[in-house]
């Protein structure tokens, strides 16, 4: 596995290997796919099948599956490829693969499918594994309950350093990954936490209490993963402990689970921004096509909405030509430059830099931003729509629909996403939509509306 | 503290505070100030320096600054905020906070610096601390070699659990957080890695060869820290080994610093996307129009474009004042399908899914993708096109353009980006202009080009 960082380094050894995987898959050679994958990373098979076509993936998962089927790759799948792999493996193969995964892992696939099928999938795993399951499913989506593992190592706060390497050693069923050994109290509250190297670092004599911090970053089982993932970000943590509404210790929540969620939320809002509703790379065009039809559909009801307003004044570009090659100048600017504001003010909102009173100077500073580039711009502008069409007025009327604009453009890419945001709508999907169309039409509309007052 | 978790979970608290604090500025209250901030953690007060007006966080930071300041704050800062900061600090302050802060840390602040300041600072601060800020600065921007650590734990492979224990309680200035004790061989190259809690769980006399795995997920000190980041998101990575270009172990990242870059560089490529330069919520109105300007007058460029497509069409449209009206909702139905593409290119690229052979699938399903949902928007735009001008050939001519413009745009959405690419261009930046650009000349150009042919 050395070679693995250097393939990621360059990036081309990867890409000879899904090469040779195709080639083979389409020879249908069983052996070759085989030994291809022998002794690869879960995560590295993953990406491979992430990578293939759906037609591709059907016969590669059919090849794995023949052999005992690698349960590690099904975590490190896109969402709807797993979805696609699982129902090629079919219930009892899917059941025997969740058996064997961290009831973390287990939850974030099982939580895709619909109830019927859950059910079925539980009827096949252990009694313990399903209690568990079914108790994780029971907190709400995507918050901490679900991302937390059960096995933790908590120790009271009277033991020394001694006690706890010796509990240690004799419990061999302690979680895959830890880095943080918990104190509590006698009713299992969280008092403390020791980092594991403190402990290493001290002789078996010292007290866990005179070790243990009270920092104590301590989530709860209904927070929301986007804040958990605040937190760690922010305080540099690898291990947070998670408590039930009572204040026990019910989990842990390490780092590795939490570099996924990071990856995932910005990467959402990333491709909400541009109206797509997943990475959608990985999935087949029929699918894509209907994913993305209904955005288009709602860009095309504003992009008539704009078109009202063009309407409205034909009489007028009618007799002046000039204005319908200028118009969607004004409109452009807007555009642009209200997404610029939209952008921040988003982006904000998700790393919680706009509360409180500083949403309103925003929005202030953002519509004075709009104003300024504004007239920086409608100068240059102007002075061009004069040279070519010789007309004081129209360039007149040309810089200042730009100005009114953009600076609406300013204050509404400000403030729609924060009046989103209040009404509890998610400001990273709709902002975009609502600005531009807002921008689109003062655009023509000032443009147009000045043009028939000044110019007939 | 253990109420911060509770702050971030609802986020009122915090408000609050955030409230207090400038009411208390306004009223230049040093002690209250003080009060205010005294035990907070430094990533809650950099949050607070972060949100604050530039002329608040000057007053603030000289109130900081009167008792002794903490150096913790500033690798917490924006960068913009944190260079602020440190000008109003100066420099005598600033040498004697970077020689308290670890040397990545220390370097990540440094390197924001023009030259001759860099060295102005470094002259105040300790020999060995100068020497290595200036190793880790002769590595390349955003590569591993500035983001590791030089402490780490390394023990022969021939060593016991004991013997390594024993080791760790007799040196005590090893790194703050470690999780990973590494096995090098004579020449000091890695051969494996264990983590702590393995060690801990294992008695005395094991031996190190034993528990040691040799999956090995090094990185060179040249590597970029998208690359690093990568690793650490694929494999689930807590910490990981630098080696230099001899293959020597010479320092460590660990997932705290990774988290800080995967947050950073999924923000950029969304901020970039929006055609903005930083999260300028923190700097100047006057800075913030400066990063802006560029953006917006290389929008102006390609609107003028394609208002140079329409002024060739004028006599047309003066003629058909209806082709003005309809003609922005083919161009911007192409701008909207563009983006769809050019977001899930620029995502793909990003995560590394689009490489090899997927790259010419990827440009030929967007095209499809585009054609289909140009074939089901065109066929409602031309009836309701038809509707409202009861001419035939003019809905004709509207739905074949749309769905012409559309397929471009789901062809250039995907080529584009991946051209960028390979030209060594991020195509997270200018692909957005590139591709609307397309699309609006060609949206406008088979409009009017295809009505002044079959309308006239």
């Amino acid at each position: 596995m050395a070679q693995t960082a250097e393939q990621i380094d360059d990036g081309i050894d990867t890409d000879l290997y899904l090469a040779s995987v195709q080639d083979a898959l389409e020879q249908d050679d069983v052996d070759t796919v085989n030994q291809l994958v022998e002794g690869l990373h879960a995560a590295d098979k993953a990406d491979i099948i992430n990578q293939l076509s759906p037609q591709e993936r059907e016969l590669f998962t059919h090849m794995l599956s023949a052999e005992q089927f690698d349960h590690a790759i099904l975590p490190e799948l896109h969402p709807d490829v797993a979805e696609q792999v699982m129902e090629i493996l079919g219930p009892d193969v899917c059941a025997e693969a969740l058996s064997q995964l961290e009831t973390d892992d287990a939850v974030q696939l099982i939580e895709e499918w619909d109830e019927e099928e859950q059910q079925d999938l539980l009827r096949a795993v252990t009694a313990q594994q399903r209690s568990e399951i079914t108790e994780s499913l029971s907190y709400p989506e995507d918050s901490a309950g679900r991302l937390m593992t059960r096995k933790l190592v908590c120790v009271p706060h009277y033991w020394t350093v001694g006690n706890t390497i010796d509990y240690l050693r004799a419990h061999q069923d302690l979680p895959e990954n830890f880095y943080v050994v918990y104190v509590t109290d006698p009713k299992f509250h969280p008092v403390g936490r020791i980092p594991l190297g403190r402990i290493m670092q001290s002789s078996r004599d010292v007290l866990i209490s005179d070790l243990s911090t009270s920092e104590n970053y301590t989530v709860n089982t209904d927070t929301d993963q986007e804040d958990v993932a605040h937190l760690f970000t922010k305080y540099a943590l690898v291990e947070t402990a998670v408590v039930n509404q009572e204040g026990r210790l019910v989990g842990t929540i390490t780092v590795d689970d939490v570099v996924h969620v990071i990856h995932e939320e910005e990467g959402e809002d990333y491709l909400r921004a541009g109206g797509v509703k997943s990475q959608d790379i990985s999935i087949s065009v029929q699918q894509t096509v209907k994913q993305r039809f209904p955005w288009l559909f709602i860009n095309l009801l504003t992009a008539v909405l704009a078109s009202v307003v063009i309407g409205a004044y034909a009489d007028t570009i009618e007799q002046f030509v000039a204005l319908a090659v200028l118009m969607p100048i004004v409109a452009s600017m807007g555009g642009n430059a209200g997404t610029q504001s939209v952008t921040v003010a988003v982006r904000a909102l998700a790393t919680r830099q706009l509360r409180g009173g500083r949403a309103l100077y925003a929005i202030k500073k953002e519509l004075i931003i709009g104003l300024l580039n504004g007239l920086l711009l409608a100068m240059l502008m102007s002075f061009g729509a004069f040279l070519l069409y010789q007309d004081g007025m129209l360039a007149v009327i040309f810089g200042a629909a730009t100005i009114l604009t953009m600076t609406i453009a300013g204050f509404s890419g400000a403030a729609i996403p924060l009046l989103l945001q209040r009404l509890g709508v998610d400001p990273a999907v709709s902002s975009g939509v609502f600005v531009t169309t807002v921008t689109d039409v003062i655009g023509f509309l000032s443009f147009l509306g000045l043009a028939a007052l000044l110019l007939l």
